[in-house]
């Protein structure tokens, strides 16, 4: 089995089910920052009547301590006997993953979690009981346990070891269906007949000397549900993983999760998804089916599909006092709500997801998070952090006075919102382009005043820095991609902001300013050209042509060719960035030793969800061949992900030579769906 | 300044504002099962504009490493630069404790705390105001800082590292107040002019490199409140230490805190607070002073004080699907809910204070925590856990098959409930008697039949222990306290349980009833005087005569004084057990070598609750004086709750030679509120 933590994750509901790495590293999170670090148990009787278990790797083998209080202190107390419970080794166990269904399988038991995929359909737009459905806040489980060869019924059991601090486990039960659960908060259910329930501080308490669960004790954290499998046969037990929080979620503004509207509390959650289960998964299957992602390779398919159940892992779907919509992809373990600078790179899959989301996220931001400079408006970095929202036109992460980390990413937020909205615009709704024209002249006049010299680049910092300089989204990396002045990743991705507004007023009937917008691309090109050095690559600064080389000067072509520009129409641009890339990665300037890609040659500081931005643009725009090079730096970039100890984190972007060093638990990897849109073989 | 954590807690929010154990230990809990361990700061500049500054010393030193990981790792960073921030030395500062005020002065620095202490009214029963203001989850503080002398303005602050795992820092604000806070849970809010805000990851980076805050910045777990003192002035700045909840915080079934009646959120809270100041200082203190604990001596006034405090952090008080009031004691670090053997020690402080809590406890219990064994009524241990109600007529505490921790406590509850009922019906409503004449009834049948002998004594177990022995509330102690079985503590109990029961049922109209409960009282004094060993002490279990001796075969005599029996009309009881103690405790059989109270000969395990209780019927009813030997004992026991780091967890119940080993942040230790009611100086 692959080691890597998977987050099993509604959509919306800003939790996850995570599990995959060994140890007491996963669990059902609710509202956190990174996995909930419980112990899970998948646990299956050595034989039958035998008292000892093997389970899944998933959990502490240490004796809960809460225990030696309740008896008055260590002192005198007997030592800690030998469990009923081992794991089953890791190499024995089978696992598959895709984007829906994570299965683990090993002597008779076999463990599939299936996580939503599928419609999400804008609240109040389409019919109530499509939403209803869409926004469950469960994902579903199914616990095969095989029996036909056994002598005698065979026991195992589901649980987890709860950590919320507010509330203790308890039996969640309704018609049909019994489970255990935490507090208000989390819950696994099971409407399997004669299965029971348990709670006690671990599992040698509860399942230590032949004691038998189910007697109602009500202490310690840990809770199972225990099943019996006769003799002779093989049963599959459904399981539904829930969440629930009714409580305000958000401040000063107050939001709480629309699935209040259906769902009022756990016993609630669990009662629809155990009944609806069927159609919930064939549903599910069918959108993965949709997706295509099988057609990749097996790193590929592997890095798709972990990023988009981390993606989901952060959104969170509320409603807002006057019960409007409010979507918000959280980043990852910092928790910062709806990052510009993420949302431009969520939303090729939002686009092909649920582009309603994207559109709420743009307007919100128009509305509440835009501000005006001395060159005219720009947006925020953020709205807030950990369900804090920030005051109206400012982030929680930009301070004046810096030249890197926190400083204000004015230029490259212009930039993101104009793609963001052109890549929402590109799903067809001229309509909404034709209301936010006024913005979108404001964008273009902010874009142009940022490039006093009328170069097609910006050139000059928001005055809001107060003495520091601008910053770019790689806001911990050297001035090669952490500098926005004449940044020419910013360019390229400006060219393609340029080209979009042209074709975008001109509809609009703004012929003046879509001839500035094509001037400046075309001004923008040719500084790009003008740039290029003896070597045929392209510096980092336009103005520094003896510095550094990076990748993402090529990122702008996806988001060109992505909201209608025809990139062959530049043939000169596109070849020199082929030039450009293919000079930088067969010299090993911009790779690692292993294979990876080095988005900068200074730097030893790489963003996963970059680099498969760039790969796309690699080879379905630049095309650079999908070959032996390329499959190595897929199985580099896969192996990352399965670090021996921080691929705890599931999904992470910011790599230090191939280690995950901060963005974990991150949403950003989605980017990886531009790859189902490549022609060739993949 | 003592080194012992204080919970400044509000009535009825499980909220403590904790303080006063040095390093990061204390803090804004709302519901928590120990102290939020969070660093609290309160600081002020070291001279006018120096940019260094002095705290109390209630913080952790250490940077925080959240902000290493937005900088993408540790690797290449600076060495971290010594903060701006130290610890004033905990032996240079002052402290005043009782039971509303708690306040630090050092240098020019003040700062005291007050809670609340008084009228807590019944809801329903009393005009809305009263309660509204009663249940206000707030404490205030009063911050002063003395800049007579100084030459410009000083800086100081308040704040604290929040360290909720679901939310973020935040602006707390509203009209004529601003604050910090976190999420929708806690805050500190001022009505101060001009104080401003500040978020970030620790004090160096808010006040490092000579930054200046309230930039808005949003990321980081620390929050401070920043005030300026004009040369020449002395400022006292009001604050309100805030807690809210709107979460439905019982499953399964539902309950919020009632507080949400008035306050929707934690900004009402706060607006409330600071409006009403000098009204609700004036009340607490005004309830203080009733009180009376400035009579007590300096260690027994510092244990009452604390106690007071501890109880109210574990109190909840919400309300019901419709609209009922349910109070809940939490079983401090434990959180089982009601512990029936808690609410018997409880129910001196409640009927004083506000009796229809013990009575809202009371009547739960029978309704819904009370079972029928084979010989009749008895009340389950507790109703819950850490928010979850257990079914109902179980306890999350008793399993069967067990003679120790976690065993029934079959006999001893049936004795708390009728106690505890005793003392409710002292309080003057007899009406209530008459209205529960059936259960108190069935109560006296069930003791009956649990001494078929007519002993007058407990001498058989539960069928529900099966195979296992009943215990008392001494859980983890040895047979000496722990067995109910011909227990001489549960003798006393039941003795006073008796008497009050047979003037009850004779002032109900059931002399029958009442002669019988009058009979075995008599045959339980037979019992224990003819346990009397040739050295005039008590065996703690009555068919052990060789066995060991305790100090709380006395207990029970507070609960008969205290429910209108009159102890001197069994006189050869007194004077019994009078020589009793004398003898064991004079002996040093139940001293422990510092002079503190061992409440069993045979174990070092002492449970300061009892001790406390033990010691008022001593002094009170045994006219045992209260020499330099008492002294001592109380000197020792205050030093037990200033173990060096144990202290932390403010008061606890459960000591094993002097050191809390469980029943810690513990509600129980008001049993001392007895000693107010002592005759001769004290």
């Amino acid at each position: 089995m692959d080691i890597t933590n998977v987050q099993h994750s509604p959509m919306g509901a800003h939790a996850s089910f995570t599990l995959g790495h060994p140890g007491p590293h996963g669990g059902l999170g609710l509202g956190l920052a990174g996995p909930a670090g419980q112990s899970v148990y998948v646990a299956v009787e050595d034989a039958p009547g035998s008292g000892t278990y093997h389970a899944l790797p998933f959990f502490a083998a240490d004796q809960d301590d809460q225990l030696a209080r309740f008896q008055g202190g260590e002192e005198g107390r007997p030592p800690v006997p030998a469990g009923p419970l081992t794991a089953f080794s890791a190499d024995r166990v089978e696992q598959v993953l895709d984007p829906v269904t994570d299965r683990w399988t090993v002597g008779p038991l076999d463990f599939a979690v299936h996580s939503p995929l599928g419609a999400l359909p804008e609240p109040g737009a389409a019919p109530d009981e499509a939403l209803r459905r869409a926004v469950l806040p469960a994902v579903l489980a199914e616990f095969t346990v095989d029996n036909t060869g056994g002598s005698g019924p065979l026991r195992a059991f589901v649980g987890y070891a709860g950590s919320d601090p507010y509330a203790g486990m308890r039996a969640v039960e309704g018609p049909g269906f019994t489970g255990i659960g935490e507090g208000t908060r989390t819950a696994i259910t099971t409407d399997a007949p004669g299965a029971r329930t348990a709670i006690g501080f671990d599992i040698p308490f509860i399942l230590g000397d032949g004691r038998h669960p189910g007697d109602g004790f009500g202490l310690g954290q840990t809770g199972l549900l225990v099943f019996e499998v006769p003799p002779g046969e093989r049963r599959t037990h459904r399981l539904a993983l829930c969440f629930h929080t009714a409580e305000y979620l958000t401040a000063p503004e107050r939001c709480r999760y629309l699935y209040n509207r259906y769902y009022p509390d756990l016993e609630e959650v669990a009662a629809t998804a155990l009944a609806e289960f069927d159609a919930l998964l064939a549903d599910w299957r069918r959108a993965c089916d949709a997706l295509g992602a099988a057609a990749l390779g097996e790193d590929r398919a592997f890095m798709l599909a972990l990023a988009i159940r981390s993606y989901y892992g952060s959104t969170e779907l509320l409603e807002d006092a006057e019960g409007r919509p409010v979507w918000i992809v959280n980043e990852g373990e910092f928790r910062m709500m709806n990052t510009l600078d993420l949302t431009v790179d969520h939303s090729f899959f939002e686009a092909r997801q649920h582009p309603w989301t994207l559109r709420n996220v743009l307007e919100r931001q128009l509305a509440h998070y835009s501000y005006t400079d001395r060159y005219g408006i720009s947006f925020t970095h953020d709205m807030g952090v950990a369900n804090v929202w920030s005051p109206h036109g400012r982030s929680s992460y930009e301070r004046p006075g810096l030249t890197d980390c926190f400083s204000y990413m004015t230029g490259e937020q212009l930039l993101n919102w104009v793609l963001a909205a052109a890549v929402y615009a590109a799903t067809g709704d001229t309509a909404w382009c034709a209301a936010h024209a006024p913005a979108l002249r404001a964008c273009l006049d902010s874009m142009l005043a940022r490039d006093p010299g009328a170069d097609g680049v910006q050139t000059v910092d928001s005055d809001l820095v107060a003495g520091g300089a601008e910053i770019t989204t790689y806001d911990s990396l050297d001035t090669s991609l952490g500098q926005a002045r004449s940044s020419s990743y910013l360019a390229v991705k400006g060219w393609a902001a340029y080209r979009w507004l042209e074709r975008t007023l001109h509809a609009l009937g703004d012929p003046e300013a879509a001839a500035e917008a094509g001037f400046r691309a075309g001004r923008a090109v040719k500084a790009l050209l003008s740039s290029v050095g003896p070597d045929g690559t392209v510096p980092a600064l336009l103005d520094e042509p003896d510095g550094a080389r990076i990748i993402p000067v090529v990122e702008g072509l996806a988001l060109a060719h992505l909201t209608g520009t025809d990139v062959r129409s530049e043939p000169e641009l596109t070849a020199a960035l082929r030039r450009h890339l293919l000079a930088v990665l067969h010299s090993g300037r911009c790779r690692f030793p292993d294979g990876g890609w080095k988005l900068s040659e200074t730097s030893d500081n790489s963003w996963l969800s970059k680099i498969y931005l760039c790969q796309y643009v690699a080879r379905e725009l630049l095309g650079i061949p999908d070959d032996a090079d390329m499959a190595a730096a897929d199985r580099a970039h896969a192996d990352w992900l399965r670090h021996p100890t921080e691929s705890r984190w599931s999904w992470s972007d910011q790599m230090i030579s191939g280690v995950a060093a901060g963005s974990r638990y991150y949403p950003r990897g989605v980017t990886a769906v531009t790859w189902l849109l490549e022609d060739g073989p993949r």
